[in-house]
């Protein structure tokens, strides 16, 4: 059983009793009461016409028969593939019309990826969107001090800002690179600051097949060996190598977390015009193929291992050949994926505040926005880079990232849609106040003006004299303030004594195993 | 016939064979080649069932019925509603259930505001959408001079560079306050500047009746007498004094030109919570009555003059009573206003690049950002405010207009959706390239790379070494670079002289008739 309960949960967590106080502290420690995921409640937007699936489908089923996908350095799954059926020639494989999807009908559509802290366990698939923050970037950025490489310190801080953000429901995975620390041994860092800093559910490694097991060891520590095999705890990022390829780094870690029951997430990482063709509808039927094959491999390896279809799908700018972010073709890519997605019955990952800017300005706010809004409407299930993304990825910016999650906070507004109860309508107000009157002292509004309006933490809606006397701050200035202030007060979650020492003795253990490397 | 026809139009104009001429070159003189405005061919993003709007017009049915509206320091109009059957007390005016939308059945759902250049009229309503920019600030900004009163060339430098942006399709009216010229004369030279720096349709003025019988009388010296009275060759904004009441200002300036035959937008003004209840739904339901009202008041004046149901409509910080901008009850209101004049088979006034920020900062552009796209998901017909606005509409920025401007490119992208030709589909760039190949290089991308992706003129895409190397410039920087090589290289749209002439003799007669003054 993939989707496991809470209840079972619960009971077969460590600590017993220590842990339901721990989870009862947990709630109160973190300023934050929030729901712990986005449940859309207004209609997809979708770019697609039936018709216009079933054309992106039957390309996508001669792609996958005639030309096929390469699985490369990788003997073991090349053998699953022969014995499923597929048509192997050395590391090509194609795929009968049909074998793919009838493979990922044993994938659930909708499964629950549980948090150390129960309360912020969330639930991936259907009306539901789960916001994680940005991945990957080498770099990081702030007003204070620049750009530079990011270190452990910045991936620890930016663990603390996603927890204590009421608006992320994620911890997320490679917040950013902790380039201090040799890279055959970040993972254990990166897995533990999730665990220590934060409650919230998170990413394991996959950069290499022994840092996914090591992923997968420390989560047993902290959920329980049996509770891990039955139940998802993590969740992991398995890219494509686009156009058509999956390398031997992402098959191993695929196996091994299909393998462990964890989440796999497997994405086309798509620049159209490059790594795809120019235009929307190839790309789309691209992204079908890579991702429902990536899908299917992962039910091969164990049926009912939670699996969900990405989408990371941008386009180049084709006068440099830069990507691009936040485009109106990145939109129509992001929606017609979602429902590539839905059509095969899996949930759906993509979207965040990309951007190609290197500063939190006007366009990466302009180009975060379309992706975010993209995102809710489109029915995006889990949101990586939800916060903090600037410069193509490449670097974790910490005013950016409480910016986007303020925008993230108003899209849990705006997927709520429009309250028509009678108090909504607020008859009375009306019959109070008439023509040319005001509304502010009405009794309707004094009932319901403490939660009418969403309240931005960034944005200055005051007069130009004030804000001038406040001094003259743009929107990152006074972003810089708040992430300051977030980690001047941060209170980490409890994390079990027990349990953290079994993770410490671990880590000390498998890191004298080996000698540091940076591969 | 409100909605005349491009060659009756053609006919009448005045100049004849020098008017043709006029009109070719008009077209070469202007850089762009762009459609004189957009048409959407993407779904409509609807926030309320048919249920809810019911409820919400069963509310305004009530409203109108039990409360009614106020019709200020006009007898006229009251008069008007009286013998129409309307129940007037005082300046209070209530309407019997389902009389309102009896009366703007004349109305037309869609007509053609004819502009100087008939290239670039446009069509107003259905599933067409046309961006006009900024209008009414008092100040504008720049990142060189900083804030400061508006002057006329200020007004005319917006024209300019709304003239010179192929994605705003309109010359718009106040694009800001020429605050150096005396309130009772300003309206000659901003009717004069739309008219000679630009042959994109404008507007009128507004703010007394006598200033908008001189905007009608210079458009009949522009297209000809019968041609004006034929057809709607202005479109003119006319706020509510929300809630439930009109002004005699408003009044005066809707009656001139209702009996022009040229088109008002009749719109609430509501920042909810102040002028309106807390609440989206109640807020919705006076925007019905405000918005009908007024567009029945103008078919009784003119059975089938051109009339917009408009609706500005945002929030207020509940805290400071500010306005905000750009928020998501903000989306949700201006969705649930075009529903409303959907229903009522009126074309849609709403939308623009609303901000509460001073500067063009990132707060500027997310807010903007879900304003605009939030406009064209709605289906807004006329969107005022398109590009240039700050300070909640206190200031006009010449950054912000081609930032704006560039994202409502964007969105000209957006609303075609998802092209599913066969070239679109790419199939021979899949054989071609194959897994793991390049698509840069590939046929299918060498015959559509052109026209492949939308090309942003303010993003900037590099490396950050090489954005370094330009300068480290943010987007309101690049913005700044870009109006200034456009003022440069500004060439005004041919006005045949006679007219020219016309123009100026009128206002020299009419401006010598009167004082200056400063009401």
């Amino acid at each position: 059983m993939a989707d496991g309960d809470a209840r079972g949960a619960r009971r077969s967590a460590r600590g017993g009793g220590r842990a339901a106080r721990r989870q009862a502290r947990g709630a109160s420690v973190s300023s934050v009461a929030a729901p712990s995921y986005l449940k859309r409640q207004i209609p997809l937007v979708e770019y697609l016409t039936e018709e216009g699936l079933n054309k992106i489908e039957a390309q996508a089923d001669r792609m996958l028969a005639e030309i096929g996908l390469e699985f490369r350095e990788d003997p073991e799954v090349l053998e699953i593939w022969r014995t499923a059926g597929a048509e192997v020639e050395g590391e090509r494989v194609r795929f009968p019309k049909g074998m793919l999807r009838e493979l990922i009908k044993t994938a659930p559509s909708e499964f629950t990826q549980y948090a150390r802290n129960r309360e912020r366990s969330v639930q991936i698939g259907g009306n539901n969107t789960v916001f994680a923050p940005v991945y990957g970037p080498p770099f990081v950025i702030d007003l204070d001090k620049g750009r530079r490489y990011g270190t452990i310190e910045d991936f620890q801080n930016f663990v603390k800002l996603a927890y204590q953000s009421p608006h992320l429901h994620h911890s997320g995975g490679t917040v950013c690179e902790p380039v201090d620390i040799a890279v055959n041994k970040r993972h254990f860092d990166m897995v533990y600051a999730h665990l220590k800093y934060s409650d919230k559910p998170f990413m394991g490694s996959v950069t290499a097949p022994e840092r996914a097991e090591d992923s997968v060891a420390m989560a047993r520590l902290a959920f329980g060996e049996e509770f891990v095999d039955q139940n998802c705890v993590m969740i992991q990022l398995i890219n494509a190598n686009s156009p058509l390829v999956f390398d031997a780094t992402m098959l191993g870690a695929l196996k091994v977390y299909a393998r462990a029951n964890q989440a796999c997430i497997v994405s086309p990482f798509i620049l159209a015009g490059a790594m795809s063709p120019v235009t929307v509808a190839g790309t789309l039927s691209q992204v079908y193929c890579e991702g429902l094959a990536a899908a299917a491999l992962t039910q091969l390896i164990r049926p009912g291992a939670p699996v969900v279809f990405g989408a990371f799908v941008s386009s180049i700018s084709m006068q440099s050949g830069a990507p691009t972010f936040g485009s109106p073709e990145g939109s129509l890519l992001l929606s017609g994926a979602a429902q590539i997605a839905r059509r095969l019955g899996l949930p759906f990952r993509s979207g965040g505040s990309f951007t190609a800017s290197k500063v939190p300005d006007a366009q990466a706010a302009q180009e975060s926005a379309h992706t975010i809004l993209a995102t809710v409407q489109s029915g995006v299930n889990f949101c990586l880079h939800s916060a903090g993304w600037l410069e193509g990825g490449l670097c974790s910016s910490y005013e950016k990232l409480v910016m986007d999650a303020d925008q993230l906070g108003m899209m849990h507004v705006l997927a709520k849609g429009i309250d028509l109860s009678d108090e909504a309508l607020a008859w009375d107000a009306f019959n109070e106040v008439g023509p040319g009157g005001h509304f502010l002292g009405a009794e309707h509004t004094q009932r319901n003006f403490e939660t009418a309006f969403y309240r931005s933490t960034i944005a200055d809606n005051n007069s130009f004299e004030q804000w001038e006397s406040d001094g003259k701050l743009d929107a990152a200035s006074r972003a810089n303030k708040q992430w300051k202030e977030m980690l001047a007060n941060y209170q980490p979650p409890e994390l079990d004594v027990a349990i953290d020492d079994a993770l410490q003795d671990f880590i000390t253990r498998r890191k004298s195993e080996f000698p540091d490397s940076n591969v």
